[in-house]
């Protein structure tokens, strides 16, 4: 296991912290709504292109300022850290910029469309001596962090194998839309497949061996990939990813004295059932409202503590995570324009 | 889908067979108790080369014959069909042996140790006229009757993906323990992964691509093998199978518009839940003990009716699997002495 394992605080005990937010679209609402509902935490400002999309937002979300232009949100003094949400294919320019205007960064998954301009990312950051991660909000909700306590405390032993899966019934989505779109970095793979990956990272680490079998879309994205990593000599990580079906998007960590069962859907606030080979089982059900204000609140931490990195959530797993993905795109044979 | 639906029958209403059990171990007692229990079948005969397990087999399940080795066995006038039950590696020579006798044979999974010895047997039992099916247990089952009629009614749609897989911890047998041995064609694939393997093939019929990720035993079989299945341009089945952790050892059908979550286990007589994206759910819950009666009764009714193969569990279903797995077994670099 790569991550520190830490007790779950409530995320309005983390410190203020002032948003911008980049790129107004599903996510980012997503995002506003859990910093204003549960955290101290308040969205100052946000940027789009288009000024219609910022002011809606704005209003919808209770954003003071708007700003038509990224350039322009990245320099608003007001904004401490800049929440990156825009498409994958501007992850990477839009990072660089807010860095370079001296911000924070949280940077929606997929993190950039490759490893190597997730580098350039982290390198950038590191040299400003900014805080900067990737949203995997994930690994900041309870029940995550139970199971790696889990998992800490040898409950179910070694750990032999990670199964993961996360599909949705996208099939309907017109070939123009974002997921569909080679110039937008569409796919399952980097939109739902970075969660089952990021998950197998979290709990195995980085493998040395991908194998990958991908089908793709008309548009010439992956529809649909399974995929297996091997881990030294014995572990290995079964995930699978689809743009077609709405799958059971479980999780299982399976053990050489039990496993944990991750129940639907495993990336959001869910329970899990630890069932160990002697007969006994306990369940993990601790419910949660909305999800992105844990993630929001790591930040706010890290930041008032001087961090430019989170042990939950740290850069080297990011850009094993990138690496790992650019390995599976390979395999299936998926690249982005101008990459 | 491949297999033929038909309307789940009691057992116990198939006619009565006569039963000749080559190779009295575990497997073979679990056959011996559902027949007697819950149909109109009888053992009536074991052979094994050893006569003191033939004499405590005959003993515990009330057989009336014993035989010291298998053409003694086989010979026995009293025995309509043969139910070959020794390890795969002398599933080749013991079906044919039977064949040769002129008896009906229901041949223990995996089948053979590969796909030309299956084909030698296939041929040899076609050429005699006698009945010939794979005692894959798991396709006769209430469960399974009613999945593929679920399917066969388009409630999910078209499927898009399978996912299922079989772990056992098993990690604690001594490596010379028949599951570890080379020259017994052991690993998880032929004696685990044959659940999720054949599975897959019910659902979407043999694979035009396999991709597989093989960790090995001490011993050079297969501790552990994740595995992706390619149909068409679309339709995927992501399967994985261990020796060396209890899995969850659950199955999913998903489709385009809704899925079936096939419990714990799987392979054995269980429930189902059908989820459709309209957001209506149902499930299926029709307990049943024992399971391997119902295979009993198919050969049973099959023969009864004067035919030399199940629509169920077909000869050349049988072969398509053997020829999935002889393609596992090349990625993953495990072959049998002799093979």
């Amino acid at each position: 296991m790569t991550s520190t394992t830490t007790a779950l605080q409530d995320p309005r005990s983390a410190p203020p912290l002032r948003w911008g937010v980049l790129g107004p679209g599903w996510i980012a609402g997503t995002f506003a709504a859990a910093v204003h509902g549960w955290t101290q935490g308040r969205v100052v400002a946000v940027g789009s292109r288009d000024r219609e999309r910022a002011e809606a937002f704005a209003a919808r979300f209770e954003v003071p300022t708007t700003h038509v232009g990224y350039e322009a949100l990245v320099a608003d003094p007001q904004v401490d850290a800049v929440y990156v949400a825009s498409p994958h294919s501007g992850h990477h320019a839009h990072a660089l910029l807010a860095i370079a205007a001296g911000k924070h960064v949280l940077v929606e998954k997929s993190f950039t469309r490759n490893a190597s301009e997730a580098q350039e990312v982290v390198d950038a950051a590191r040299a400003a001596g900014v805080f900067c991660m990737e949203a995997m909000w994930t690994r900041f909700l309870p029940h995550m962090v139970a199971l790696r306590q889990v998992l800490a405390r040898g409950e179910v032993g070694e750990v032999v194998a990670v199964q993961a899966d996360h599909g949705q019934g996208f099939a309907h989505m017109p070939d123009t839309h974002r997921l569909h779109a080679r110039e937008l970095a569409g796919g399952a793979l980097l939109d739902l497949g970075v969660y089952p990956v990021s998950f197998a990272h979290d709990v195995l680490g980085e493998p040395q061996v991908v194998t990958a079998l991908g089908s793709l879309t008309r548009t010439g994205v992956d529809g649909q990939v399974t995929m297996g990593l091997g881990y030294g000599d014995r572990a290995q990580a079964a995930l699978h990813t689809t743009l077609w079906a709405r799958t059971a998007t479980t999780a299982v960590v399976a053990g050489s004295e039990g496993r944990i069962e991750v129940a639907t859907d495993f990336y959001r606030p869910t329970s899990f059932t630890v069932v160990r080979d002697d007969g006994s089982r306990w369940t993990f059900d601790q419910e949660v409202d909305g999800g992105f204000q844990y993630q929001a609140a790591e930040v706010a931490r890290r930041v008032a503590e001087g961090r430019t990195e989170s042990p939950v959530m740290p850069l080297d797993g990011t850009l094993a995570v990138m690496r790992t993905m650019d390995e599976v795109r390979r395999l299936v044979g998926v690249a982005y324009p101008g990459e």
